[in-house]
C-alpha cells in the first residue's frame, strides 16, 4: 500500500494533481503511523452479540493484561482487611506480537478500561476516546444496546442537539472570573419567547466544570431525554465548585498543571456563600423562568453536600433538590455561616416546601451509612424525600444513572 | 501516607467527621492509583531553565524513548531516499523503576511527545493533556516563555475569556444538520450594540470541527491578541469540512468511531456549494457585521483548497483571504460546478477587490512547490496577495503561527 502510493507520488509530473495530493497526505499519516510504532488495528472491536474484542500491539511484551469496569471485581487481601480491586484478564499474542482477548457478552452501558503490559497501565493507542477523571486519563467505550437502554441514552442519536458552551462569569462573591459549562436545549436559539428552566448540576470532589458534561455524558442524556418528551427542554449549569480554582486543570492561567484531588476552599463554605454569583449570572444571560419553580440543583458526592447546603442556606430559592450519592456530614471545623444552624435551616427549606427532594446512593457506597442517618434526621423532622437506592458503589456508572432518572422529575 | 489516612478512618467512630470522609475520598483515588500500576511522578516537569525532564514508570522494561517534535529530526534511509523521522532519545533508568531524561533548553511553544516502550508508542499516563490529530492522541506541554512568545499566546492568561461553544446548524444544501464549534470574543454577550466581523477558519484533511480549538488554540490565541490590542475582536466559526460528516468522530450518531484520513466528499464541491448554509447560520444566530468587509475565510491545507475555492465561487463575499500551506490544484477529476473557470473566477474575485489575500507556507512543505505555482499564476494576473514563508513543513506549528500572524491584519 506504501509503496503503491509512493510509486504513484514519485511518477507525478511536474502539476499535482488531486489525485497525488491527496496519496501524498496519506503517505504522511502511513509513514508517521509506521515510524511511530502504530498499526491499523481495532480496538475495541464490539461485536454483533455485544462481546468486545480488545487488541494491543506488543511484540515483545511478556504480559498483557485488561482491566476495566466490565469485569467482575477481584477481592485483594491487605492489612486492613479484603478489599475490592478492578478485575483483570490476560490477553494472548499471535504471531504478528497483537495481543487479544474478547469479553463475555456486555450490558448495554459506557465502560471503561485500560491494558496493563508488564505490570504497567498504558491507554489503548487504538482508541483515541478518553477521558479524564481528576488526574488518570482512561479510554471508554459504549455499548448501544436498544432504544432507551443506558447505552442508547448515553450515545449522540439522530436527535435535536443541545448547545455546550464554555464560558467565563464574574464571581464578586469569590473575586475572580470563573470557567462554567452551560448546555441550553435544542431549540434555544431559535424559541425566544420560551422561558426556560434551569438545573444546576456539581461535580464531586477532584471534579471541575468538564466532569459532567464529560464524564457524565449530560449533552447526549438530556438530547436523548428531551427527544422522547421524557424530560422538558431545560438549561444545565455546570460550575466549577473548588472555589479556589478559576477554571479547570489546563484551562486557567495556572498552566497545564497535574490535576489533584485534594483542593483548599473546597467544603469551607466559600462556594455556597458565593452561589448566587452564579444564580445572577445565568439568571441575566440566559432566557430562563428566573423563580424557584424554575430552579433545580443537583450534584454528586462533594456537589450533593454542596447541594444539600446551598439549598436550605438559601431556604425558598430551589423547588427541586437532587443529593447523588452525597457527603451529609455536619462539617464540625468549618467557621462559615452556611454551616451553622443546620437542623434550623434543614426545617425552614422544608416549611418553606419544596417539589421534589431526591437521594440516590448504591448499596456499596462508603458514603451509605452517612446517608442512612441523614434520612433518619429527615424521617424524624417529617421532611419529605424520594429514595433511590441502586446497586454498586461511588461511581459514575451510578451518577449517570441518577440524572437520567432525576431530570425527568424536573419542572412538570 | 496511605497508611496514615487509613488508620485515621479505621478509628472513625459512628458520625463521619469532614475530615475523615474527604481522607476517604483521597484514599479511594489512591487505592485506585496504586492497584493500577501509577505513582505520584511529575512528567514533564518544566524545569527553571526551560529544559524539561520526562519520567516514566516502567520497572520491567528493556528500554524507554521519548519521541518529540522539539527532538532533531533525523534522516533515515528508505527505499526511496532519506526521508525525515522524527528523533529519538534513550530514557535512563533509576532503582525504582523509573526511566527518565531531561532535554536540553527549549523555546517557547507548544510541544507534543510520546514514549516508545519496548518499541510500543504509549502516551505519558502522568500528563493528563492529550490532543488528538486524526487517529492519533499525542501528549502536550508548553514552554511558556516571556509575553508574546509564542508559549505566551497559546497559553491561557490572566484576560479576558472568549466563550466557546459547540453547535449544530442546518445545512440543506448538504442534507443534514452539522456541529461547529464558534468562538465569541470576551464581551459579546454583554456589549449588545455592537456588530462583530467573522473568521471562518477551515480545518485540513483528516481534522473536523475540533481541530482548530484543540490543535490550532485558537481561543487562546485570540483571547490574548484580543486582550493585547493585537486583534480586533472577531467571532471565530469553525466548521466540519467534510461534506459526507454530520460532526466529528465520536459527536455524531456513527458512535465512537476510529477516524480516518480519508473520507468521501472532502474536495469535490460539495462543501464549496454549500458553504452559504454556514454563513447564513451565522448571519441569522450572531450579531455580527454581515457584509463583505465583516468576512475573512482562512484554512490550512485542505482548508486552504476550500478556502481558495469558496472565496473565488463567491467572489464578492470576502475582504479578507488566508491560505495556509493550502493545497493549490486544478481538481482535474471533479465535476462540481465549483472548478470550472478557475481563472475566470480569480480574475472576477479580483477586479471586485478585496483588502488581504494572505498566503503562507513552509520552505520544506511538500505543497512548496504547487504554492509557488500558484503564485506564479497570480504574478501573471497582477492579482495582490501577501506572502508569508516560515521554515518548516506542513505541521500545526506552522497553522498556529499563521493564525497568530493572520489574525491581527483583519478588519482594521
Amino acid at each position: 500500500m506504501v509503496r503503491y502510493i509512493l510509486i504513484t507520488i514519485y511518477n507525478m509530473k511536474k502539476q499535482l494533481s488531486l489525485l497525488a495530493a491527496l496519496l501524498l497526505l496519506s503517505v504522511c499519516t502511513f509513514a508517521q503511523q509506521a515510524l511511530w510504532g502504530g498499526a491499523n488495528i481495532i480496538s475495541p472491536e464490539i461485536n454483533n452479540d455485544n462481546t468486545v474484542t480488545f487488541r494491543y500491539l506488543a511484540p515483545v511484551a511478556d504480559s498483557v493484561q485488561l482491566t476495566g469496569d466490565f469485569l467482575p471485581t477481584v477481592k485483594v487481601k491487605t492489612q486492613w482487611g479484603p478489599m475490592d480491586a478492578p478485575g483483570k484478564v490476560n490477553l494472548t499474542k499471535d504471531d504478528k506480537g497483537v495481543w487479544s482477548v474478547t469479553t463475555s457478552k456486555l450490558e448495554p452501558e459506557l465502560y471503561s478500561y485500560s491494558f496493563i503490559v508488564d505490570g504497567v497501565k498504558v491507554t489503548d493507542p487504538n482508541n483515541v476516546y478518553l477521558i479524564r477523571d481528576v488526574a488518570s486519563v482512561t479510554n471508554v467505550f459504549i455499548i448501544k444496546g436498544d432504544k432507551g437502554s443506558k447505552g442508547d441514552l448515553y450515545s449522540v442519536n439522530n436527535v435535536p442537539h443541545g448547545t455546550v458552551a464554555r464560558r467565563w462569569y464574574d464571581s464578586p462573591g469569590l473575586g475572580m472570573k470563573r470557567r462554567i459549562t452551560v448546555y441550553t436545549p435544542a431549540g434555544y436559539e431559535a424559541d425566544t419567547r420560551t422561558k426556560y428552566p434551569v438545573l444546576y448540576l456539581l461535580h464531586g470532589m477532584g471534579g471541575d466544570e468538564e466532569a459532567w458534561i464529560n464524564l457524565g455524558r449530560t449533552a447526549q442524556i438530556l438530547d436523548n431525554l428531551i427527544a422522547e418528551g421524557k424530560a422538558v427542554p431545560m438549561i444545565i449549569v455546570m460550575p466549577n465548585g473548588n472555589a479556589a480554582q478559576e477554571a479547570a486543570p489546563g484551562e486557567s492561567s495556572l498552566g497545564l498543571v497535574k490535576p489533584t484531588m485534594m483542593l483548599p476552599k473546597t467544603m469551607d463554605g466559600a462556594y455556597e456563600e458565593s452561589f448566587m454569583d452564579i444564580v445572577k449570572f445565568v439568571e441575566s444571560n440566559y432566557r430562563v423562568k428566573a423563580d424557584k419553580s424554575g430552579r433545580a440543583i443537583a450534584g454528586l458526592s462533594m456537589g450533593g453536600f454542596h447541594s444539600c447546603h446551598i439549598s436550605r442556606y438559601y431556604p425558598n430559592t430551589f423547588d427541586y433538590i437532587g443529593l447523588f450519592s452525597p457527603a451529609i456530614m455536619p462539617n464540625e471545623k468549618a467557621t462559615s455561616k452556611v454551616y451553622a444552624d443546620f437542623d434550623g435551616t434543614l426545617k425552614k427549606q422544608m416549611d418553606n416546601g419544596y417539589k421534589l427532594y431526591w437521594i440516590g446512593i448504591g448499596k456499596t457506597d462508603f458514603l451509605y451509612k452517612s446517608v442512612a442517618d441523614f434520612r433518619a434526621k429527615m424521617d424524624a423532622m417529617k421532611m419529605p424525600y424520594t429514595y433511590r437506592e441502586s446497586e454498586g458503589g461511588h461511581i459514575w456508572v451510578n451518577w449517570r444513572i441518577y440524572l437520567s432518572e432525576f431530570a425527568p422529575l424536573l419542572f412538570k
